[in-house]
C-alpha cells in the first residue's frame, strides 16, 4: 500500500511516451518502460479510458500513470516514443512525433512493407508513405547497426520475428529452396478486440487455423527472406492456441543441398553466438520456456541429412514478438545496452 | 457428408420453436430439441444472423436448420417454444407465443421473480407483469406437478438451480438458520456478450469474484428458499472460473440444531431417491463429472455434527442450469417422460 | 438417484467385453458400448482398480459396471471385444480372445505395422506376429468391406486417422510428390500416464513439439500412404496442445501437377460423398467443432493452383482417433449400421 | 546464447543454498535468489536429477547452476538457506543446516504448528521437535520484527498466508465471531507430484473441492487466528482451480458487532498502510492481478453493515504463498530491505 515510484537509477537516459497503451502490446510496452532503470515513462496515451490509471486496466503491471488523449504538443518533453496504435491509425501519430523530433519505435505494420502495393493489398492506403522510406525494419538480430542509427523503427510482426530468426541462418547461407511455416500463437497476439472470435468460449479447448486464404504476415516474411537472399516459395499458415502468451513456428525447409544436422547446428551456433536473446536448445522448445521473457528459443532436430530441415522457434508474442523487442530496439537507438530493462 | 436428418421416432409429440438460438443457451436448446426422439424442431429465431444455418455458428451441434426473424404468425404451426432471449427482450416474445396458444419455457429472468419491485431493482421494468402470475418456477425437482400442468414455465437461473437443489432438503426441514453460498461458474454462464470481460485473455489463468456488491441471482435464491420455508439470512457470491461449462456451489449452512452427517445424508437420500437427474456422491464433486449432462451431483462431507453443514452441488450451467432443464420441463408439460432426449 | 440400466433396444446384437477400461480410450469405449442400443456391455477388465465401478474413475461416463481382472475363460459369454491395453501388452490378450472366437478390435499398435522390422524398431518384439497377418487396418473409410469381413481389426493411431483421411483422395489419385504433416493433439491422446510431462503445470499455457527425432506414427502413416500408392517423402511432427480432447493435422502437399482449388474440392467431394463421419467444410476447422463426436472435418483452402496444396483435418482423438472408430468398426464386423451408437 | 551470469551488485550480502530445488517452490526460490542483486546462489540440492542444471527442468527460470546431492558439509560456505523439501523430509535437513550456523527459511510444515499433537495428527511424527520452539512463524506482515531476529523461520502455507492477511485486521480487533474460508488454488500449490489427480486431463475444464473431511491448513489457520485473539469457529474448504499459479480466498465473517463498510475499510487501511506487498483494491481481485508477484490484493465489498463481512484476498501461491515470502523473510533475517529482489 506504499505508493509505487518508478525504479529509476540516476538521471534517465530518455523521457518516453507510449501511445496506444490500452492494448496488450501498448500496456506491456508501458510496463517495460516503467520498470526500465534508465528510461522515464512520461506520457501514456489512448483513444479511450482517458484519465484512468493504467493499473486499473492491467493491475498486474502496476503502472500508476493515467492515460491521456494523444496531443503532439505534449510530446515535446519527450525524447522517444513507442507507438502501439492499430495499423492505419499509427501512421499519422508516428508522423506527428517524428516532426517533434522524437525517436519512434512503431509496433504497427504501417512502415514494415517496402512495396506500397503490397501494403495496400493487406491494410489499405498507407498513411505516411514518405516516412516509410526512412524506417528501419526492427528485427534486432538482423539489423542491429541500422537500428542503432535510426530515428524510426518498424517493429516486426510477431510471426515474422519468430520465422525470420528461425530461418535467417539458412536464408543468409543461400540454403533454402522452399519453406513451409506452420505457426501457432496465443490469443494475445490477436489483440484486445476480435469480438466473439476471441470470447473465452470460442477459444477455450479449441485450436484452429485462420487466415488460410492469405495472412498479412506472409508478405512481410517473404519480403525479409528475400532481403536475406531467399526469394523462394513460402507457405505460411497461422493457428490460434488456447493460451494467453506464446508463439511457436515450425519451419519445414527443403534445402538446396544436403547437410548433416551437426553442420546445421554449427551454422546456427556461429550466427547466434553472443546474442543475448537467442538461444539454441537441444530440447524441443515449449512456449512456456520463454513466457514473459524476450528470448527466442530455437531447436533443430538432427534430421536425416536428406535435404529436409525442420527448425522450431518459440517466443513470447508480446515480448520478443512486440513490446520486448521494441524496448530492445529503443535501447539501441538511445545508445543504451541492448538488454537493459529486459532481464 | 450425408445430409443429417432429425432423428425422430414416429410422429413427433410436439412441434417446437426455439427463439434466440444464437446465444449459448438457445443454441443448446435447439440441439437438444433437434436430437430429441419425440420433438420436431420447426423454427429457430434470432435477432441476428438470419438465414444462417445454426451449424455454421455452432458446428459441434450439427443443427442444419437456418435462423429466421421472429414472427409470431409463423409460430402457428408449433405446439411449444423455448425462449432464450435476454432479460427484458424475452417478455414480449413469450407473450406473443402464449397468445398463439404455445406452451412456453422461458430461459430469461422475466417471469422468475414474484415481487415486481424486486424485478425492477435488478432488471428494470417488467415487460409482461400479468403473465408473470401464471408462470410456474421451473425447478423440476421442486415443482414437478405444477410444471406438468403449466402453460408458461420460468426456467430458473443457473446459480439458483444448483443452490436450491443443494439446500432444498434442509430448507424444507426447517433446518437452516443462516447460509452462505459461494458459487463458481464457467464463462458460458455469462452468455455470449461481455466484451473485454469475457475476452479469452481476461479469463484465462484468472479467477475472481464478481457482483460482490449485489447479484441478481441473490433475490431469486432468497425468494425460493423462502417459499420452502427458509426465510433466512443469505450471502451469495459468484466467481468466474476459467473454463467453458460447469458450475459448483459450496453452501455453508448454520443449522438450527445439531445432526450427524449420517442423519443429513439420510435426509438427502429420502428427498432425492428416484430423481433421475440428482445424484448423491460420496466423492467430492467436480464440474467435469457432470459436463454435457443434465445431472446435479451433490456431496455432503460428514462434518463434526456441531451445527455447521457444508453442501456442494455441481451442474453443467448450460444443461441443468439452463437448456437441459428447459427440455426436462418441456417434456413434463407435454406429457412425455422427463428424461426423454436428455440421456 | 435411480439405478441406471443399460439402454438396450430388444435383444442385443452382441455381448461385448472391453479390456483395459481404466485408460482414456478404454473408458470411452466402455461408455460407447454401454449406451449403444444394440450392444450389451458384459465385462470390463483392467490391470488395476479391480472391483471398482468404472463410474468412480470416470463419473461423467456413468457406467456402473465394475472392473474385473482379465480372464479369457470368462470371455466365453461374449461375442466381441475392444482391447485397449498398451502396446506389447495388448497382443497376448487379443490372441487369447481370438482363440475363444471373439471378434476383436484392438486399439494398440500391435497389429498395425505390416513390417515386423518396423514394429521392432518402434515398439520392441511383436507379441503375436502370426495374428498380425490376419488383422485388417481399421481406417473405416478406406477399408470398409475388409473390416466388415474381419475377425481382428487393428484400429489406427489417432494421428494416422486424421492424416490419412486428409490425404487419401490425393494419394489415391497419385497426386502427391511430397508431404509435411504438422500435427497437434490434446493431452488425452498421450494416455493417462506420462508423469511430470503430463502434469497440469507442464502442459497448461504451454505448446511444444515432441518426438522431433522420430515418432512411431510416422511409419504407420507412411505404410498406409504407400498402400494407397503414395510412396513419397513424408515429414511428420506432432505437437502437444493444452487441451483435453481434439486433434488437428495441417498437411502441406507438393503435388505432381497443378490443379485448381475447385478441382481438388471436387475430388474430395466425390471421395467422401455419403460418408457419415467425414465432412468437408468451407470454414477453417477447429477441434472444438468435432469434440465428443466421431466426425472428421476437412478443409481445403482454395490456394493458388501452383502445385502446393494445404489440407486440414480435425478429429476428436478419443472418438474418431480411437474408441469411436473402434465402435464404428465393430458395428461393421457385426453387421450393424455403421453409425449405430455413435450419433 | 551468451553465458548468463548472476546479476549481482557488488559483494553479496549472503551466500545462499536452496535445498529441494526440483519442486515448484524450490525452483522458484532458486530463481529469486539467482536474480537477487544482493544474494549469491551457491548450492542447489535435490533428491533426484543430481548433476542436471536447473534450467533444463525449468527453462523459463534460466538458472544454469547444477543440482547437487544434499551434503551438510558443503553448506559451510553458505550463510543462509531456503529449504523446500516435503513435510517430514525437511526437518532433518533444517536441523543439519542450523547446526552449521546457517539461517534457514523452511517452506515445509515441519515447524509451523506449535502443538505437537496437532502436527502428529496431520503429518505424522514431528522430525525435530526441539527446533520447533525456536522457529518464528513467517507471515511477514504479522511478525516482521521477530522474523528479523530469527535464525529459523517456518514459512506459512499458501492458504494460511492469504486467509490470515485477509482476516488479521478483524482478528486483531476482536471482531470475529465465526468465519468460513472458501479457498481456491491453482495446481502448482499442490506440488509436482499427485499422479493422476494432477494429470492435465483430470484438472482441465474441472473444478472441485478437496480435503472436505479435513485439510491440514485448517489447524494452521486456526492456530494463527487464535494467536491474534480470534479463537473462533473456523470452516475451511479448499478447491482446485484449472490454472497454474494463483490463489483466492473468499472469507465470510460474522462479526461481533455491526460496522459500516467504510469503517472496515479504514481498519484495513490503517493496518496495511505502508506495507509493500499488501494492497487494498476497490475492484474485485483476480488471481491474474498478482500473478508472478509477491502482492496480496485484498478487497472488501461495502456490504450491508448487518454483521456479515466478506473479505477477498488474492495471492500467487508460489510467490507470496511460498517462495516470494521466503525471500521476503530472508531479506529481513539478513538485514536487507524487505522488497529487495522481489519487484
Amino acid at each position: 500500500m506504499s505508493e509505487p515510484a518508478q525504479p529509476l537509477e540516476g538521471t534517465p537516459a530518455a523521457r518516453v511516451l507510449v501511445a496506444g497503451a490500452t492494448g496488450f502490446t501498448g500496456a506491456l510496452a508501458a510496463q517495460l518502460v516503467w520498470r526500465h532503470p534508465r528510461l522515464e515513462l512520461v506520457h501514456l496515451t489512448a483513444r479511450s479510458e482517458v484519465g484512468t490509471p493504467l493499473e486499473r486496466l492491467y493491475p498486474r503491471y502496476r503502472v500508476p500513470l493515467a492515460l491521456e488523449e494523444f496531443d503532439p504538443a505534449r510530446a515535446d518533453d519527450c525524447d522517444a516514443a513507442i507507438v502501439a496504435y492499430p495499423h492505419g491509425a499509427s501512421g499519422p501519430v508516428v508522423a506527428a512525433l517524428r516532426e517533434r523530433g522524437l525517436k519512434v519505435v512503431d509496433l504497427s505494420a504501417d512502415f514494415r512493407l517496402r512495396d506500397p502495393e503490397e501494403y495496400r493489398r493487406w491494410y489499405g492506403e498507407q498513411p505516411s508513405p514518405d516516412l516509410a522510406d526512412d524506417a528501419v525494419y526492427g528485427l534486432t538480430e538482423l539489423y542491429r547497426e541500422r537500428i542503432a542509427g535510426a530515428d524510426l523503427v518498424a517493429n516486426p510482426g510477431c510471426y515474422p520475428t519468430a520465422a525470420l530468426l528461425a530461418l535467417a541462418p539458412l536464408a543468409e547461407g543461400g540454403l533454402i529452396e522452399e519453406v513451409v511455416v506452420d505457426a501457432k500463437s496465443g490469443v494475445s497476439g490477436a489483440g484486445r478486440g476480435g469480438g466473439e472470435r476471441h470470447h473465452f468460449v470460442s477459444v477455450d479447448e479449441n485450436f484452429a487455423p485462420y487466415g488460410t486464404d492469405g495472412h498479412r504476415h506472409q508478405p512481410e516474411i517473404a519480403q525479409e527472406l528475400g532481403a536475406l537472399g531467399a526469394d523462394v516459395p513460402l507457405t505460411f499458415i497461422p493457428h490460434l492456441l488456447p493460451l494467453d502468451q506464446g508463439e511457436l513456428v515450425s519451419c519445414y525447409v527443403r534445402t538446396v543441398d544436403e547437410r548433416s544436422g551437426e553442420e546445421l547446428l554449427e551454422l546456427y551456433r556461429k550466427r547466434y553466438g553472443g546474442e543475448p536473446f537467442v538461444e539454441l536448445s537441444d530440447l524441443a522448445p515449449g512456449v512456456r520456456d520463454v513466457r514473459d521473457t524476450n528470448m527466442c528459443r530455437i531447436h533443430i532436430p538432427l534430421g536425416d541429412g536428406a535435404g529436409r530441415v525442420v527448425v522450431f522457434a518459440a517466443i513470447d508474442n508480446l515480448w520478443k514478438g512486440a513490446s520486448g523487442q521494441a524496448v530492445q530496439n529503443l535501447n539501441l537507438m538511445l545508445g543504451l545496452p541492448e538488454e537493459e530493462g529486459l532481464t
